[in-house]
């Protein structure tokens, strides 16, 4: 019985990607959810109609999106937009009305492809953080050898402090149960030496703060760790760190992929033989990278997001609330 | 008429992996080169003896070993002594020894595969760095798609200021000059956004005092161009970042081909197809990584180093001095 709200405007493709990967979301959705298209209502419906005559499953598709709602946003943040100037001049974006739709209490979840930066913005000041936290963390999934590692911070926060270190790895251990179905994650932070004395500043005093912190820390891990999922002693489900290094990661491996696979497929490896590791690896599939922290839920999909990206984005929206993933971080906050 | 000196102690498979590496590299020198073989001269000598009896090419090669130095040098730096013990505690361990020839002129070049903290800093205590240095920095070789990219610092310094990412800079591309053949090398600085205002606190100062660094710098890079070798605006051939991001960068592109190339095997890519790429993305044959900022030339080698790899790391060394790369970075550093 959730809400979500889709920015239909966001990110490089809108409004078509947004409005297909709603119709994608709709096949796979149960009746009882409500998925609220936000955004340019004329070019929202005019979208919506073209692709409904294009679809193959047209009548039993159209049953579906005659239950969407569409909300009327006339402003759009443009992907190039400085996040304060967004959040500030154009209140009536497709963004800044998602958003407030949750805090008015007419929704449970927002997605989006659009300026990550805005959304981090408007989720904050508008849903305002969990009690106990100075900062939102972005969370991503990275595919492993073993089972996908949530990683966190992957941006929100480029200088980060010792105390937010714990707080992400908090915030990544409540990820890790209610959206990735981990009994008792196994925390890791990142560092340059599994010792406790190794890291940096920050990673030092964070580490001897983990030990205290009721968590399943289970030490250092390092960078090799992370593409197997494991290291020493153990599988990884929580990879802590702070932004600037796990976007500079995130980034990086999001590209060494595809430029291997394509190293490879100059070297006559066919596609077919690719494809099951190729996917193994497709980011997509994760669904976008929610912001850990504020009270709902905001999904942080890429701008370039496919149509099965951001429905994936929806179906992680979808999980997030019927988990209770926001009351289970405020628990976790609790002194 | 280079003298390289070998810790012939260092490393996991010491003494038989410097030595065997002793010997392949004798059959690639020329005769006016000296290689100094500094450990337990009767361990060495047994080595020695029992490889070159079991080679091939044995008559040859006795010669080219014949005018090897045996240096000797009592102690042995374990992987896992601290630094600083290591150092006060054992003068006379093969990584003092070799790295004090070259202090007193007997020796051009040092390399070990032994305890990295070690060799660090037993090379910035008795080489001492170059003026205008705060720290050395550990450069990588980190293969992409196109030409080989020079990452540092990858792991001597944790928490950098944006002046030792500058002097990184300065220190990365007469590297890229004197040992990768780069003309004029483009400098980029790692961070998580091409804008001069993305970043943490030391890239962005760094950023504006790089501009003015009289160097070829091309702006920030994100991690996704490292795997390319490029960014949008053109090739990339240094990426300078800090000691604790690069150190994770280094090890998560260490293990995450090999776990690709393990995913592909499985899914039935055979070896043969895989041999180019597998070939290309090897870490081994860059040779080691060179400590750079010391007054001469010391390269560091994985504690796992196969034969083959330190072998490199005797090319890398003769190169560095061939080429001058000291005096260069004495010049570059010249206010």
């Amino acid at each position: 019985m959730a809400r979500i709200a889709l920015d239909a405007m966001g990110g490089d493709l809108a409004p078509a990607a947004p409005v297909a990967a709603a119709l994608l979301a709709a096949r796979e959705l149960g009746a009882g959810h409500t998925l609220q298209l936000v955004g340019r209502t004329a070019a929202v419906r005019e979208q919506l109609d073209a692709q409904l005559a294009a679809a193959a499953d047209r009548d039993t598709l159209s049953a579906a999106a005659a239950r969407f709602e569409l909300i009327d946003a006339p402003d759009v943040i443009e992907m190039t937009d400085k996040p304060s100037v967004a959040i500030r001049g154009k209140p009536n974006s497709s963004m800044a009305v998602g958003i407030r739709l949750q805090a008015e209490g007419k929704s449970d979840a927002f997605v989006s492809a659009g300026n990550t930066g805005a959304q981090m913005a408007a989720s904050t000041f508008v849903l305002r953080l969990h009690e106990g936290l100075t900062r939102p963390a972005i969370a991503t999934v990275f595919p492993t050898a073993r089972q996908p590692v949530v990683v966190l911070d992957a941006g929100a926060n480029v200088d980060c402090s010792a105390k937010e270190l714990v707080q992400f790895a908090r915030l990544g251990s409540v990820y890790a149960r209610d959206i990735l179905g981990r009994a008792d994650p196994a925390v890791g932070l990142l560092s340059i030496g599994e010792e406790p004395e190794k890291g940096n500043a920050a990673v030092k005093e964070a580490h001897q703060l983990l030990l205290g912190a009721g968590l399943n820390f289970i030490g250092n891990v390092e960078g090799r760790d992370i593409p197997h999922g494991a290291c020493d002693r153990g599988p990884v489900d929580v990879v802590v760190c702070d932004g600037f290094t796990g976007n500079v990661l995130l980034k990086f491996y999001e590209s060494v992929a595809p430029m291997l696979f394509g190293m490879l497929a100059k070297a006559g490896v066919t596609r077919e033989q690719l494809g099951a590791v190729v996917h193994a690896m497709d980011y997509a599939k994760y669904g976008g990278a929610p912001l850990l922290g504020v009270k709902g839920v905001s999904i942080i999909c890429h701008g370039k997001s496919s149509p099965e990206a951001i429905k994936n984005g929806i179906l992680a929206g979808l999980r997030a609330v019927e988990s209770g993933m926001s009351r289970h971080i405020e628990e976790q906050l609790a002194p």
